[in-house]
């Protein structure tokens, strides 16, 4: 596959190399490649998340690969016409009435026989069960009655939405697919606002357009000047990147800025802190009563994707349809189908993917090679003092 | 002053030691006394909170001797009838019809020329400006109208309240003083669900009791169990502190537990994690139009106490006399004049204290350790190896 200018190939592990399309390999800062993995699939930054949470949140989309592949992998595919189509093929088939949009929750009142949610509006409705599916950060948005127990009350407020603003940039035509490249990289530069690029013109060739994301500390520090100056910068930069200024050209700038949305908090998902999953790990999805707990962040694969989420809210459904004695309390947790017209392939592994030591025994070589080294470096010394 | 049995005194650093009274220092576990005072001080575990942000802390309570000390420091005085005394006199004097009880505020509407707060009973109130005194995770409760700013809008999702349940173990009789104990201990166990306990009864000598924390990760620990499960490991807990089975016939227990409180979300204050003065320091008391920020999270001094509430409260105030133009910019930030009736006394020091290296100096010192220690390993393989 095609590769951009020299100047911003990163020289990167096979993992994401191939993911990009590289297949040259090579010495590379091994933390800076570390932080770009945790910027992108977690919009947080390294210094913010659990390492513990991330590799429990890399293993649960299939590993490295799996998540980061734009082929056989998460990042594959996209809706003709936006996704947004499902919510609302959804609504067509649930019937409009049935959905309220413009109401947001205020509180919810729990006893024995009755549940009561109030919203902001006015409105107040009774009904059997609650399903949340909102976002942990935003059920502290909600007053309780009773409140919620302990665990659950300092949990919502531990677990913040991440930081991203995402942007396209739309140009006359594909300059870079014109000068043989891909337009995806990684771009390995301090000073640059956007550290993640793909090309995202239509797959009728209409529309040309690069899409780049503004991750963690970065969209916290260049959400501060106006879309204006953003777009500037970034036209800049990928002018620099692909070395020529018909990146400066372009025809059009959008970006959604998901650290100002109040009704999301962040975007893609939550960032788990550091202790986060071992001490509140087992309150994330246990239902509240009759409050039961949906969306992507209470899945166990794909969480934090569209996937998870379907997956959270079936099991969000069972769970009430077990209260209801409709169903076995085994049948709760149960594994998604695998998609028929989708289905994973597993990757090409190499020699030492397929060899590499556990910790354990790395950690034991690690201490062989040192003892040699000492041993090493005190001959050196006899030698030196010797002769 | 004296001490708790053999087995529970800490050998502990001379700033701490003061506090608690001993005299004697000596070899101890450094790390374990550091996540100690990490506890003790933010009721927050050392992998959570931000080091900046706790040295930041420590520094504007005065420094580690004046925010632990009973004496002289931050833990000296208590309210003779309780601290609720304040509110309580503040509203005679405001008038009880000026102050709402049971009003939570959901929404705060505002534009050029009005604002608008709407509360959960439904009751609607115009203002000129409005002070948000609740703690920054609280504030995520509100729907604000226009939306907050973008780093406001993830800031008040990234500082979550402290953890800690307060408990108080009442006796017949003061058994610990009667054995020639203060009844002040840092218990070093790692099995104690408490770390911290002071003598707590009244000035006249009624109502013997200990007052004990249950802190940080301890806290999210048992707080699962029900009170009875919690009053009885705390006997068993101080009998083996105090060796005496005195300590297990306890009259009566009363516990605060703060993890459970709703409209705290936790106590004694926020923790602000890694990266977060940084990224949001500067947005935490920055007015959002006419909405200004109080409570002692706001505070530059003794943030986190009652007197950082009133230094917070006092400059919001001044913000808005400001904008109304009956005061300069100048004067918003104003040192708190000082106590006449408390005032803080210099603490003696040491003449490591006093004459301690800075960071700089300490890193040339361990240099040149470190290289006579290399020279003397080689000195000593040679030696070796010749001989």
């Amino acid at each position: 596959m095609a590769k951009i200018s020299e100047h911003y190939v990163l020289i990167i592990p096979k993992d994401v190399a191939r993911w990009l399309g590289y297949d040259d390999t090579g010495p590379r800062d091994a933390w800076k490649i570390g932080d770009q993995f945790i910027n992108v699939n977690v919009t947080s930054e390294s210094h913010e998340a659990s390492l513990l949470w991330f590799l429990w949140y890399v293993r649960q989309c299939g590993g490295s690969n799996r998540i980061m592949s734009t082929d056989n992998g998460g990042q594959q595919r996209k809706f003709i016409g936006g996704s947004q189509q499902i919510s609302e093929r959804i609504a067509d088939k649930l019937g409009k009435d049935k959905l309220l949009l413009e109401h947001a929750v205020c509180s919810i009142t729990q006893n024995d026989q009755s549940m009561q949610v109030s919203c902001l509006n006015g409105e107040v409705f009774k009904c059997r069960h609650v399903i949340l599916a909102v976002p942990l950060p935003l059920q502290t948005r909600l007053t309780f009655d009773p409140p919620l127990p302990s665990l659950r009350n300092q949990l919502i407020q531990r677990a913040p939405m991440g930081s991203v603003i995402k942007t396209f940039m739309y140009y006359d035509r594909p300059f870079w697919q014109e000068m043989g490249h891909s337009g995806a990289a990684i771009i390995d530069d301090e000073e640059a606002l956007i550290e993640f690029i793909f090309a995202d013109t239509k797959p009728d060739g209409t529309k040309p357009a690069i899409m780049g994301f503004i991750l963690a500390g970065r969209a916290r520090k260049y959400v501060t000047l106006t879309k204006e100056e953003r777009r500037d910068k970034i036209c800049k930069l990928y002018a620099k990147v692909f070395e020529t200024d018909q990146a400066l050209k372009c025809v059009h700038y959008e970006e959604q800025n998901w650290l100002a949305e109040q009704w999301s908090g962040g975007c893609y998902t939550v960032m788990m802190p550091p202790g986060f999953l071992t001490t509140f790990g087992r309150e994330i999805r246990k239902p509240v009563g009759r409050i039961h707990f949906a969306g992507t962040e209470t899945a166990t694969e794909w969480s934090g994707y569209m996937e998870g989420a379907v997956q959270a809210g079936e099991r969000a459904a069972r769970e009430i349809l077990f209260d209801r004695g409709e169903i076995d309390q085994s049948e709760i947790l149960k594994d998604e189908p695998e998609n028929e017209f989708v289905k994973p392939m597993p990757f090409p592994t190499t020699f030492f993917e397929r060899n590499a030591p556990s910790v354990g025994g790395l950690l034991k070589i690690l201490g062989c090679v040192s003892t040699l080294a000492v041993a090493c470096s005190g001959a050196i010394f006899y030698r030196r003092f010797k002769t």
